[in-house]
């Protein structure tokens, strides 16, 4: 068949206003679909072009809010390795620490923060879990696979790709098996302690990596009575189990603290359990003049959207007002969020202004954030989300 | 002589306006003379009252700006003896640390941060270096050096009352010994290398004791070029050149120079150094297309008041511009502010739009800030004055 002299030809560019050509000139990688002029009809990677040429090779998909996700601003003439040439520095950035310590938890991939669109990769004592959110990366899953399996020793990959956030990206939900055999659970070594991760069901993938160090960080503290709200399975409650004589982890989920307590089983460690709202459950403590030695709270994202940070600021305030008061002189507490809409300085003024009406003191013994393998890209604020802060209560 | 019954009697507390009540309240310890109602003619320590009753017990001089300066918020029949409580505190949190390397550089007391108003004592290698800015302190100045050498291995203590705020407390200049026999200058031990402090000469104490852990977390970087942008004695420098193959340090002194030469023959070490101001040379070695695998950035306090701000954010911004394209793809930016006018949010503020200008990426590896030594009190931001980051560049 001839081919037509004036056929259509499909756009193999996205174009990208001043304002999407803005953003990627100053490194942030997302272009928002109302920014982009023109694309081809499928996701895929393409090159994107700005007022003034090219700009970067992203993941583009036209079906998807952020239209646009770059992942290399130079010329290529293979994006397909640039996205591989991003896994493999990933993947050769947390090689030493899986090599220390195979039976451990890791965060191989960090989307974004790691220049791969979207894509995560948590490494679970030889298994690893993979969840994808880009329609355009999506065919090149096995060769992600493949690469991974050459450069770590993995015996099972994981597709848990049941995030409902895949439903805005247009691809469906699945969990399913990439690579070997997936048990159905195992247990992950932190520090001294272990605990489960549910690879085939559970909440998400089951544990929060980006409070790894964290958690591990509290080793060292010790003393009488220590409490553990919003505990969930337990993950740092078994670490103050090390050094604190009671401990008592909170959370309103039942199955969450069954979990709990077969950790700290598996450990050979006591902990006391509390099934409540953690609001309700630290306003007694206080009607009952309890005193603690240390503090953590961890709670889930209050805000998950800007629309919440209002109501979110004061619940942040609450929760760590009233754990101000429940401890004692020179208690230590050790406080998270989660949400990336109450920003760093949003979170510092929260637990200034609830120290203030508390009337107490605290000193700063450190200020922390996401784990190491949880990298964030300055000037992408999408990238840090995890603040923690180890204070000293004073009168 | 009879005494009249109608004498006048000096007030014996200070009263505050309900503004300077709410500061006291939300813990922040400094009151200024303007919300200040009524106080004792002479500086001393006394206990503060706002319109509800007493709120703290503080060092008062209304000769000063600051007339009060908080150090307890509860009732006391003994206020020295709680100041000295504080000193215990402050000192028990360094005692292990200088213990494990009594060779070592620690600031032992940080003032406001461990609640003794004005008042700096770091120890370099047995010796002490005292500074007081408080005129009600003054007084106790012998029983504080007392309590220090029951406390600690201090061989001698010197009062460095050289600077010139003192004046503004109405307080004299002064270089003394307290304690011992004070040596012209010492070798202070930081990991693997020796630096010089002057005792009685030099610029401060000579050392910057707050990046002692920012320098010794720089151990493990290596490669060709190293370039310590305002150097001064070479501090970071000595560091850079265990692990890199070439080091130049810059300052715009001559003498720092020679001092940082000294530094590094004492060590064993080779230092390139260059007189010149910083934003030259830099402009100059990107003109003549050199690259490094790792830059410090250590500058001065650009903003010294608030209405420096304007100019001090572009200054930083410069600087930090010019050293982002210098790096190599992979370097490492480590950069610091030690304006407290520049907050952290600004200060990474700064670093993004650095960043966004030279079109580059920068993945966040660590953010730091001022050593342990010199905590922070939250909501009192005079105390939070270190800002430093550890970047990668990624083109």
């Amino acid at each position: 068949m001839p081919t037509g002299l004036l056929t259509y030809t499909a756009p193999v560019k996205v174009r990208v206003s001043s304002r999407g050509a803005s953003r990627l000139l100053a490194r942030h990688p997302w272009v928002y679909r109302s920014d982009v002029l023109e694309g081809p009809e499928q996701a895929g990677l393409y090159p994107v072009y700005g007022p003034k040429g090219l700009l970067a090779w992203a993941a583009w998909n036209p079906a998807s809010e952020i239209a646009v996700r770059a992942f290399r601003y130079r010329p290529t003439d293979d994006a397909e390795r640039s996205l591989l040439d991003n896994l493999e520095r990933a993947l050769a950035l947390r090689k030493a620490s899986v090599e220390a310590e195979p039976g451990g938890g890791f965060r191989l991939v960090h989307a974004e923060g790691d220049g791969l669109p979207a894509l995560v990769l948590d490494y679970y004592a030889g298994h690893v879990v993979l969840q994808s959110g880009s329609a355009a990366l999506e065919p090149l899953l096995p060769r992600v696979v493949e690469r991974l399996i050459e450069r770590l020793p993995v015996q099972s990959v994981l597709a848990r790709n049941d995030q409902r956030t895949r439903t805005l990206e247009g691809l469906g939900l699945e969990v399913r098996p990439l690579f070997g055999s997936v048990p159905e659970g195992v247990w992950v070594q932190e520090g001294p302690v272990q605990y489960r991760v549910d690879l085939l069901s559970g909440q998400k993938t089951g544990a929060f990596l980006d409070q790894r160090d964290n958690r591990l960080r509290l080793r060292g503290f010790g003393g009488e009575r220590a409490l553990d709200v919003f505990s969930y399975h337990g993950s740092f409650a078994l670490h103050l189990a090390q050094g604190f004589r009671s401990v008592t982890a909170v959370d309103s989920s039942a199955d969450a603290l069954a979990r709990a307590q077969d950790n700290a089983r598996h450990n050979g460690l006591e902990l006391a359990t509390v099934e409540a709202n953690a609001f309700e459950f630290l306003r007694q403590e206080e009607k009952a003049g309890h005193k603690y030695d240390l503090i953590v709270l961890d709670p889930p994202a209050f805000a998950k959207s800007k629309r919440d940070l209002e109501r979110a600021y004061a619940a942040y305030k609450e929760v760590n007002l009233r754990a101000i008061k429940l401890l004692r002189e020179g208690g230590i507490l050790a406080t998270a969020s989660c949400s990336h809409h109450l920003t760093e300085p949003l979170f510092y003024e929260v637990l200034a202004e609830a120290a203030a009406d508390a009337h107490r003191s605290l000193r700063v013994l450190e200020r922390r954030g996401q784990g190491w393998d949880h990298p964030i890209l300055l000037g992408v604020p999408e990238t840090h989300y995890l603040k923690f802060a180890l204070l000293e209560v004073r009168d």
